[in-house]
């Protein structure tokens, strides 16, 4: 009989759900608004009605559930399966994966958002068939993950694996919370383009990042400038595109992965910083470690967090 | 029956050696010169010698000795026990291992000298009692080494804990070989101690710096510059401690490490670059992995390499 696995992805905004098959492929799939400041206990509720949904769309039990697995923004502590906090929904210490458990009666496991997208590539995705990757997620801020020997790396205190907070240049950019300028997040976010894009605005009145009020200019709209041809914005991706590559020579020269995953948001612009990023990679990479790293764009995109968040899951069953 | 290991620390001018206890302390030593591009059956024949040496200091016979272990400068293949290269000896493709193995009849491993020297610091130094650790050795260039989940960590082709080529500021000084500027060796290695002192030199020729001529300055004349009170080397140690943080952020937001060990010649400047490293490190690592992280001196120094050498040939018997 097939396993089946209940997995959530928990957003600042949303919560998606979905059964997955013991062969990584989502089955049946739900989603709920987590609306403003959610208790843990609404959360908890939606994701049972969520669970409750995609059961009946598959004819199936909770019975045929082997496990549940929860991707949660953090800081969380993935033993306890409490989510320490979360700025967006305003959680502190919240026993996330027990308030679900005892609505499913089901094991279920808590592990970070960035973690479980990593090893739903791992698993399922752009660097499947690999024993070592890292994956760079390109959101509002930078989330990463790293796989050593086959497995999620995650350090002595689970709070390894934040490689959004490698410093690509000390002398760089303030980052907005954290007093650790020039660091990937603070050149390579969603965040950081939107604030490059203004101030591009700004020294270039003629460009067409000029053209939109500056509150509206997001990353699709940069990509959208490139894409057009405009020079102050496809300086930017060149730029981000640099400035990736150098975090990613660091990650091959101290870890030679096999495979080194870009995913979030800003991977719709792969088209414009992929060069730029696999050049300054190649460049400043030792031949061994960089002739071994492949950058690939991510394949599961707004799956990855649900297929790794089942898959950590059944791991730890 | 307590069991012994014969260590050796092959350097460019030097081979060292050693009968090392189940407890990691060096039970004799001896040591010779390599001479000038000697053919590895040379080299193998001169530890042969030195261990003859040394079992006879301690009474002991080639059968008391459960293994080698032989730390070289790399790059080599530890599985099969060849040197694939070392400019110093004008070295390709000796198989220094089975060479050795002849000549002593008892099981021999090869492993990188920078390996060495982290494994003989997590077993026996300064990273004791630990399970995950990182060394930089500050020497000519700047080795590196990783420990993870109490392991040596090396990548999937034996090509990483390549630490000295961590990217610190991709707009900083040129390295003198690989096309990898600002790299960690590029500002924090000796070679860049002493070109920082030249130029330091040359613009303020009222130092201490500029009172020697620039080919005699070496990391010792800067440490004794800079404990004399003099600005310029003052600063020089300064920019190092600042960049040695820089990396080390950069590796406890990415590994979650327990303790980062900085060994090697420059080590002996510990008072004047201490400081400023762990206030960067501590800057910009996120606050657990930044909490966690101790910086810490190495503690076996020169004995590292043949203490870890011992350390990783039994484990790997």
């Amino acid at each position: 009989m097939p396993r089946y696995v209940l997995a959530f992805d928990l957003g600042g905004t949303n919560v998606r759900g979905g059964i997955v098959g013991e062969d990584g492929t989502i089955l049946s799939r739900g989603r709920d608004s987590t609306g403003p400041r959610p208790s843990g206990e609404e959360v908890a509720g939606k994701m049972a009605i969520i669970a409750e949904g995609c059961l009946k769309d598959r004819g199936l039990k909770l019975a045929d559930i082997a496990a549940v697995g929860i991707g949660s923004p953090g800081p969380l502590d993935s033993r306890t399966g409490i989510v320490i906090e979360t700025p967006n929904l305003g959680w502190k210490n919240v026993p996330l994966a027990k308030l679900v458990q005892e609505r499913l009666g089901r094991p279920t496991f808590l592990e970070n958002d960035a973690n479980c997208a990593c090893w739903g590539e791992f698993w399922k995705g752009a660097a499947r068939g690999t024993r070592s990757a890292f994956i760079l997620t390109l959101g509002t801020g930078v989330g990463g993950g790293l796989i050593l020997d086959g497995k999620l790396y995650k350090g002595i205190d689970d709070t390894g694996g934040h490689l959004g907070h490698i410093v690509v240049n000390p002398e760089g950019p303030p980052h907005w919370v954290l007093d650790n300028p020039g660091s990937l997040e603070a050149y390579c976010s969603a965040t950081a383009c939107i604030r490059d894009a203004r101030a591009a605005a700004k020294a270039h009145p003629d460009s067409l990042l000029a053209k939109k009020p500056a509150e509206q200019v997001d990353g699709a709209y940069v990509a959208a400038c490139a894409e057009q041809g405009d020079a102050a914005a496809k300086e930017i991706w060149q730029m981000l595109g640099y400035h990736l590559g150098v975090a990613c020579a660091t990650l091959a020269n101290t870890l030679n992965p096999e495979v080194g995953v870009i995913g979030g948001g800003l991977c719709q612009a792969w088209d414009l910083f992929a060069e730029p990023m696999e050049k300054e990679c190649r460049r400043r990479a030792l031949g061994p470690p960089g002739a071994r790293l492949k950058l690939r764009r991510a394949e599961l995109v707004d799956d990855a967090g649900i297929v790794g968040a089942a898959g950590l899951a059944v791991e730890r069953l």
